[in-house]
């Protein structure tokens, strides 16, 4: 596996200084009645509004730039028809460089059109992990172009914890950090960031409960995958990643599970509250700190917003109207 | 009425002080596909992040904070069970004194649950402008409170101005700027803004096709409000005020008509592409310039988002779930 040391404060913020020219430093947003709803004091990192509209795009780009001259002529592949394939497609596209993404047959047409919007290369594949990575191995050797995973590459890793460094200049230091948990690239990255700044930050991670992965990994004290997800929260049903897992049981706290009904109650209340746009996903640290008040009272707490990639036409407690 | 020369750049910067304490400087969002979309440069200044959710704060906190100190004792009264009945509640609120809004029979429930929930007194009345007027009347006379006029008053003019200054400002300088058009208060204080800071910015009023008081009294030169409104945008509905329409016929370049169509499309846009939650009101803007691209191509606009009070069970292109 990639060596978990590999990440530092440092390479963080050599990040941050790479991808600067390309993504956006999202605000931080307050709000006052969801403060007096916790006993918090909540600091809410829109990485909604980052490019793609996800967070996805730091780690991407900071892979992309990472890599010399003759490695980026290449280009660079992945197998992921979520948000990372869009943000590695776009990552590319600023460096003017190849992107080829593995895409399984029966993927979110939306999500693919983002992917291709970016000039992308997709190569479909059968819906199964080994036909992804075969096809994203074979893909690599037939173009040359740089393996880029969505969570485990310890570049990726560097260039998602960006979002905690950004977090802890704009909140003006934190007691507690939340972000969800799927693959673990951004959780791993935040916390290295976030505590490299000050190591009295307590780092928990979100998680779905019906992919409870990395919460069972925490449990046993060994990484377990042996689950199969089955939540609302689509960006959160990757396995915990081994280099992301050695990092959390250094730096994390704890896991701390959400219900899907916990989810869509927090999807609501940022909608009314702070009037934006999340996923699923994105809920779920809402999601934590309401189910888990006593962790949290009186905390001066960031909350990662990870993405806001929501169908229009699929909010889940509504459905279209007919015509 | 009103004397229009009383709002003056001046008066909207003492403003801009006045509330500084107490509201937000509220974001401005760009998107490049938006960008991309409509072949201008588009600044959105984020009044959905605003307090009670939307820009009416900003002139209820000016005009709450105008009061001496006796007359402030006396408290504030107004008639709009809208946005702002809540922001004249919750301005009344940051100052300590009593607040009295007159709500018609019928009113929507959230919107009252917001008014009351900052500590207003509520009147009851029939549904009818007379009513609301007599009512709002008889209660500052028992009272002694200050009535607030949601469009008309100077004070509230002066206070929705400072959006502009503050979008001028955040944006670098303009060429356009679109806000929408119900009573006026917004865009006659945000036109006395832009060009009191710039002469060369162009204003434009965006408009409902269904409650066209303000295109018809441009069309005919003079001031005309003999129609019945009948739009989805619900803070638009309002007649256009006599100063309000003083102001614009010197200010104002033009009133662009959208449809209810339109205005759907782009708060499904908005949602995509800035991840807000805007209100049907807020999203004529956008529609403005997707449906009239020839006054846009090639400029910078800035584009004044009202409002985020969207009940998340009622979007219109969607019906709630049973169960």
């Amino acid at each position: 596996m990639n060596n978990p040391d590999c990440v530092t404060l440092d390479t963080i913020r050599d990040a941050a200084a790479r991808i600067a020219p390309h993504a956006h430093i999202t605000p931080v947003l307050q709000s006052r009645s969801l403060d007096e709803l916790t006993g918090a004091r909540l600091y809410f990192k829109c990485e909604n509004l980052q490019r793609v509209g996800a967070f996805k795009f730091r780690g991407a780009c900071n892979a992309v730039w990472s890599l010399d001259e003759s490695m980026a002529a290449a280009g660079v592949v992945t197998h992921s028809s979520g948000n990372h394939g869009a943000a590695l497609a776009l990552a590319a596209k600023t460096r003017g460089i190849p992107a080829h993404v593995v895409v399984p047959e029966g993927a979110n047409r939306s999500k693919v059109a983002a992917i291709q919007a970016n000039g992308a290369t997709l190569h479909y594949c059968a819906p199964t992990i080994a036909a992804r990575e075969a096809t994203a191995e074979s893909v690599r050797r037939d173009t040359g172009a740089e393996l880029v995973h969505p969570y485990t590459d310890v570049r990726v890793i560097a260039g998602q914890g960006t979002a905690a460094l950004e977090l802890m200049h704009q909140s003006g230091g934190l007691d507690i950090l939340v972000t969800p948990v799927g693959g673990g690239g951004l959780v791993s990255g935040c916390a290295i960031a976030a505590r490299g700044l000050d190591p009295a930050v307590t780092v928990y991670a979100a998680e779905p409960e019906g992919a409870p992965d990395a919460y069972e990994s925490f449990r046993r004290g060994e990484r377990f995958t042996a689950i199969t997800p089955d939540t609302i929260a689509d960006g959160l049903r990757g396995t915990i990643g081994e280099i992301n897992f050695a990092i959390m049981r250094q730096h994390v706290r704890d896991v701390l599970p959400v219900s899907d009904a916990q989810i869509i109650a927090a999807m609501r209340l940022a909608w009314e509250r702070l009037k934006q746009v999340i996923e699923p996903s994105s809920a779920t640290v809402l999601a934590a700190v309401l189910r888990y008040p006593d962790r949290f009272a009186g905390k001066r707490v960031g909350l990662v917003l990870t993405g806001g990639n929501v169908d229009p036409d699929a909010l889940p407690w509504m459905t279209p109207r007919a015509g």
